[in-house]
């Protein structure tokens, strides 16, 4: 076996994510020691019950003598976390997250930096529906991509930095790529961010229809809809807080989204069988190129084959 | 093994739901004989090498001497089907169809039926985004809800005919339920032919956005997209025809969902994090009752678990 890639890390949240992270870190030793905190004491608890680290009473004495610190909390909560971190870690420790919006995670980690330590923000393309320590597993990162939005500052060490936290993730086997954080933010918005609020908007209007009895919405949502609740049971804090730090990309996707349904609408009305067919045959082929682009053979699917997912 | 529901089949369209009723009446035994028609020639030679049933030259010569026709083609196409088997079926025999709208598949078998047969439209509410004849397989009902619209007209022998349908699809392992056709498809926009719209619209939306490049769509679609995008991959006919059928039910949904996403739209924009949780939160309930409920510990999602299936 060779020397873990960081001889200790700090997880700090160990919810979905940190959890995972914990549990891959073990499984492919990329860590030697593995520290944890979560704002939450019960999480806490039933972290140090699971077993995933040395659970820390308080972030500042998780993050000591940390190689890499990761914050694997909501987007809104990562400015707390970093200035907690910052004064408690090493000098030339490594600051990073797992935030779905790199734009507000770069400032509220450099806004915390302190010119001693490495902040480069990162984000796993992978998770579940799940939540909570309970919901990781070692496999979560395999094959998925990882992105970093690098900062860079010139500082010394600054490059070792980075390759030292490529490595790490691809320890723990994902796929990793470098960005522009505002590009990141621009291709979430459309691959990640519109999704989900289509799929919480979809299983709320299904809801509210009077016209149909809410137990027939579940009864049949094998016809389709059963997707867009898998998706819309992710938690809800984590997702607030990344429509509200993406806000400009989301609504720029989101205005463009009900151009584009008002025109099937409208087809869909006046009986246009022709564009239907076009627009529909169009989004096929665009399965089709992710198919031949191997996207989909990838083990790491969202939720799917997740060990102890209901599915 | 006992005697088959049915002596003799005969399934009019050899695509993913016809070749899936073909594998499944085989392997249960749920037929005797098994006469499969297409109209696509193409279709048929391929049918004939998969050992799908005996591929007959003409519908006329399929549905000869069968005790029940399926009817396994777009709701589109359900009209001139219907009106060019029904001459040729036997005094007695069962007319049944897999159309997504009820509505208008009774309309269209009724308006064939002569009164020597018995005009029993059904619904599977299975599938999966592949098409063609190599895309069925016999488990595709197994624990699905097959949905049977019946419209009495007091004819001799009208409720033995729903019995033995009923059992032909229990055979097939689908649990039956009969229901009036305005509710079904009043049911079913919701739960199947919204999200379908929706899932064609992101992906076009998508790959209409100048600001990002396609292949990162592709590359990053594990976020969310992705579901949407294999949804979206369905057969275009069928669901042009779906759309064009269930128009009014449709529009009805798609109204309030605009309006719905219109609210959440708002409430990102103005920054209200609490509506967004709150909206989130109720959606995240709503899963929580589909796996109470245990709608999704079955074998038979939509496209999951499917034999053949690219995931």
């Amino acid at each position: 076996m060779t020397d873990p890639v960081f001889p200790r890390i700090a997880i700090i949240g160990a919810g979905l994510i940190g959890s995972s992270i914990a549990r891959a870190a073990r499984e492919y030793g990329a860590a030697g020691e593995i520290a944890l905190y979560d704002a939450v004491e019960d999480v806490r608890t039933r972290a140090a019950g699971l077993g995933l680290g040395e659970v820390a009473p308080t972030l500042e004495s998780a993050v000591a003598g940390a190689d890499c610190v990761l914050l694997c909390v909501p987007v809104g909560a990562l400015g707390a976390a970093a200035a907690a971190a910052v004064p408690a870690m090493k000098d030339g420790a490594i600051l990073t997250d797992v935030g779905s919006v790199k734009g507000e995670a770069a400032r509220a980690l450099s806004a915390a930096g302190d010119g001693r330590i490495h902040v480069i923000p990162g984000h796993p393309i992978a998770g579940t529906e799940q939540s909570g320590p309970e919901a990781g597993f070692p496999t979560l990162f395999r094959g998925a991509w990882h992105i970093l939005t690098p900062v860079s500052n010139g500082a010394p060490g600054e490059a070792e930095a980075l390759a030292r936290l490529t490595a790490f993730w691809q320890a723990l086997g994902a796929r990793v790529e470098s960005m522009d954080a505002a590009r990141h933010d621009r291709v979430l918005a459309i691959t990640s961010h519109l999704p989900h609020l289509i799929a919480y908007n979809i299983v709320a209007t299904a809801f509210d229809m009077e016209t149909v009895e809410q137990g027939e919405v579940v009864k049949y949502s094998a016809g389709g809809f059963r997707d867009f609740t898998r998706i819309a049971a992710s938690d809800p804090v984590m997702w607030r807080d990344v429509f509200l730090h993406n806000r400009d990309a989301v609504l720029e996707c989101l205005g463009r989204f009900s151009e584009d349904l008002a025109a099937l609408q409208r087809a869909i009305r006046w009986g246009d069988g022709d564009t239907l067919i076009r627009e529909f045959t169009r989004a096929r082929s665009i399965r089709k190129a992710i198919i031949d682009a191997g996207q989909d053979s990838r083990a790491v699917n969202f939720g799917r084959n997740a060990p102890g997912a209901e599915e």
